[in-house]
C-alpha cells in the first residue's frame, strides 16, 4: 500500500517542514495586513472553463461520487484565481478597497512528475483587489520579496524579474499589430529565448516582425513608464536590489494585463519560485461585467522553495532551529515511584493547563530510562515525583542542576 | 457561479473562525506531546476497501483525470485511519512507542446535506499507537476533554460517554453467542435505543437474547474491570466530572476492539462532537499481519464544534476576543504629506521587518480619512509622517495621546 504517484505522505518531520513554510507565509502576510481566505478543494468544472484561456483544464483531476456516478461535474482546484474571482464578485460591496487577501491552499494538477513537480502541492497566493495604481504593484512585489527573506534568503539567492505586458502590447501595436492578435504574439515572445531565431522569424512573419527586433527589446534593461513608479516604490523600501528588469518574462496565462514578474533563484539551477502580475479585466470577465475591479496577485509553491532552503546553508540552519524549537517538549514528568503516579498525573494536568508542553511515561519505567526519553524529546526540564513527595525535584537537563520544590510552589519554580 | 452543494467558501471572517479551531487544536496537541502528520487528499480506492467493514465506500468521491480518464483509481479521503495505518505500518521501526500522533485534515463525504453535515469538513484526529495498557486510553480521553476545554467549554457543556466493546463481547459470549456473530450483535445494540423493543426482540431471537436483557445491561452505570483504570486515570487528572459510563455507545465501525467513547453536548440538542476508541487489530489487518501494534484514536469535526461555540456565551466570547486580536493591525502609518511618501515607505518596511503588523494608504488620502482606516483596521497606534520630518508623531489611538519622536528613535518609542 503506497500513495498514488505524485502524492505525498507527511511523516512528522515532513509535516513540520511543511508547517514551517506555511507558518512563515502566514506571519509575513499578517505583517503586511493581508487577511486569509480559502475556498473548497472541489469546484465546478464550469468555473475553470469560464476563465479565458482554460490552460489548466487538460491537467485537471475530475471528481465524481461512488454512490451516484455522473451526478457531479467537479474538479480538484488547480489554482486559486477563479475561486477568488467568484468570491470577490459575489460580495465585493462587503469589503473596503483595496482588498489585500492571501491563502495557502493545496492544488492538484495531473502533470508528468519530476523534481519540484507533484500532483498535490501547496501554494501561497497573495492578491490585491481594487487598486489600479502602481503603488499596489510595489506593495505586492514587496510582500513577495519579504515572503522569501523571511526564510533567510537574500539578494544573493533570488531575484524578481520584472516585466510588463503593456510594454509588449505597445511594442506590438506600434509595429502595426492588431489587438486581437496580442495573445498569439505574447506566446511567441514567451518562447523566443528557447526557440531558434529562424523558428521565431517564421512565426513572426505574419506580423511583419523579426526575431531580432523582439530579442533586442527583450534585452533592453530600461524600465518603461509603467514600471518606473513600481521600481521607485521598491527602492524606497530598500528592496530595489532584488529587482531585475527583464522583458523576457511575459507569463503564459492569457489573463495578465500589465506588470508581470517571476522570481528565480540565482544559482545555476535558475528555478522559478513564484510568478504573478496584474489581471485587471478578469473579475469583469468572470462576473459577466457585473463587477469591474482591477486586481493583481502572485503564487509561490512550497516544493521549489523547500528545495532552495535545503541548498542555502543559512536558510537551512534557520529552518532547523525553528524545527527544534517547535518539536521540543518543555517538561518531562518522571514517575520515580509508581505509588505516586496519581500525583504525577495531577501535576501533568496542572502544567498542561498552564500551557506547558508536558510528557511523561504512560507505564512504569526505570528512572534512568525516563531521563533518556526526556532528553530524546528535547525536554528542557524534568520534574521528578517520588520519595520526596510532597516535594518534587526539578532538574534542568542542560546543566543537571537540581532543586527541591514543595508541590504547591511548582508553578513558581518553573517560572510561570 | 457558486460552490458545489455541501462545499464552503471561507471569506476572511469564516477563515479566521476556522483557523481559531485549527490553531487551538494544534496548541493542545503540542501541550500533550502529540506530533503532527498528514497524508495526501487523494488516496487509492484499494486502501479503503482493505479496511474491514468498508462502511464509507458508498459515500466516497472518486477522482479521475481529464487528460487520461480511467487511468486513476483515486478517491478523496473520507477519514484518516487507513492513511495512518498505511504510514505507520510502512515505517513503524523509525518511531519510538508509544507514538502520539495528530492531524487536522479535511475529509470528503458524499452525504445528504443538513445542519452539521457538509461534503468537505475538517476533523482533528489524535491517535496513540503501540501502547496496550489503559494508561493510553486515559491519556487519549484526557486530550479529547482538553481539546474542548481549550474553547472555554466546561462540564456543563459536554460529557464523554464511555463504553466498552469488550464488555458487550463478554455479555454476548456469556449469553451463548459466537465470536463470528459479534459484529451483527453490536449493530443491533447500536440501534436498540432507537428501534422499538419488539423489533430488537425479533433481531435478537436467533441469539436467544431479549431487548430487555440488552437494555438492562446498557443502562447499568458500573464501570467494567477494563474501564476502572481509565476512569481512575481521568479522576487523577481532575477530569472525572466529564465522564458518563454509558453502554449505549458501541460505535458503528467494525474495527473497534476495546474501550469506545463518544462526546455529546449536554444541551437538549445532544449533538455528537467526537468519537473514538481502541482498534488493536487494524494495523495487523492493514499490513497482512506484518505489523501488529495496539492502537486507539478519536476524531472531532469542526462543524458541530463551531455550532456549539456559537451557542455557549463564554466560548463565543473567548473566540471573539481571539478573532479581534488576530485581525488587529499593530501600527498604521499615516502619510500626512505626499512629499514624504518615500520616507513613509522606508518606515513601513522597517517596522514590518521588526515583525510588526503595519498598514498604510497605498494612495494619497486626507489625514482624517487615514485615521478612520486605522481605527477600522483595529490599529493600536498611528505613526504620522509629515511636516515634522525628520520627526514623526506617534499617536496611541485608544487614548489619543501624541508624542513627537525623531525617526531614528522610532523603534524604541514603539517599545521594541
Amino acid at each position: 500500500m503506497q500513495t498514488l504517484p505524485g502524492f505525498r505522505d507527511f511523516y512528522p518531520d515532513d509535516c513540520a517542514r511543511r508547517n514551517y513554510i506555511l507558518t512563515k507565509w502566514r506571519e509575513v502576510a499578517r505583517r503586511y495586513g493581508f487577511v486569509e481566505y480559502d475556498g473548497p478543494v472541489v469546484e465546478s468544472m464550469a468555473l475553470y472553463e469560464k476563465k479565458s484561456g482554460g490552460e489548466l483544464v487538460g491537467q485537471m483531476f475530475t471528481v465524481g461520487a461512488t454512490a451516484d456516478p455522473g451526478s457531479l461535474k467537479g474538479v480538484l482546484r488547480p489554482e486559486m484565481t477563479p475561486t477568488l474571482a467568484r468570491m470577490v464578485t459575489a460580495r465585493e460591496r462587503d469589503f473596503k478597497k483595496p482588498m489585500k487577501w492571501f491563502c495557502v491552499p493545496n492544488f492538484f494538477r495531473h502533470e508528468r512528475q519530476g523534481r519540484g513537480r507533484l500532483r498535490e502541492f501547496y501554494q501561497l497566493n497573495c492578491d490585491i483587489v481594487g487598486e489600479p495604481t502602481p503603488a499596489a504593484d510595489a506593495e505586492l512585489i514587496a510582500i513577495l520579496i519579504d515572503m522569501l527573506r523571511a526564510f533567510g534568503l537574500t539578494e544573493a539567492d533570488f531575484a524578481v524579474r520584472l516585466s510588463s505586458r503593456t510594454a509588449w502590447q505597445q511594442f506590438f501595436i506600434q509595429s502595426g499589430g492588431k489587438p486581437e492578435d496580442e495573445y498569439e504574439f505574447f506566446q511567441i515572445v514567451d518562447k523566443a529565448e528557447r526557440n531558434p531565431p529562424e523558428k521565431t522569424d517564421e512565426l513572426l512573419r505574419k506580423f511583419n516582425l523579426t526575431a531580432q527586433a523582439v530579442l533586442d527589446f527583450m534585452r533592453s534593461k530600461t524600465p518603461t513608464a509603467e514600471l518606473v513608479p513600481v521600481v521607485e516604490g521598491l527602492n524606497a523600501r530598500g528592496l530595489g536590489g532584488f529587482i531585475d528588469i527583464d522583458y523576457a518574462i511575459v507569463r503564459g496565462l492569457a489573463y495578465y494585463t500589465g506588470v508581470v514578474f517571476e522570481v528565480f533563484d540565482r544559482s545555476k539551477n535558475e528555478r522559478a519560485l513564484a510568478g504573478g502580475g496584474r489581471y485587471d479585466k478578469l473579475l469583469s470577465l468572470m462576473s459577466d461585467g457585473k463587477v469591474d475591479l482591477p486586481a493583481l496577485g502572485f503564487g509561490m509553491g512550497d516544493v521549489v522553495l523547500a528545495n532552495l532552503i535545503d541548498d542555502v546553508p543559512a536558510a537551512a540552519a534557520q529552518r532547523d532551529a525553528w524545527l527544534k524549537q517547535e518539536r521540543a517538549c518543555d517538561i518531562y514528568v518522571v514517575v520515580a515511584k509508581e505509588e505516586r503516579r496519581s500525583d504525577a498525573l495531577a501535576l501533568v494536568q496542572q502544567l498542561r493547563d498552564a500551557g506547558q508542553r508536558v510528557d511523561f511515561p504512560l507505564t512504569a519505567a526505570k528512572v534512568g530510562k525516563q531521563f533518556q526519553t526526556a532528553e530524546l524529546l528535547g525536554a528542557t526540564r524534568a520534574v521528578l515525583v517520588g520519595d520526596e513527595w510532597p516535594q518534587v525535584k526539578v532538574k534542568t537537563l542542560a546543566t543537571r542542576e537540581e532543586i527541591l520544590v514543595p508541590i504547591g510552589e511548582i508553578k513558581t519554580a518553573l517560572g510561570q
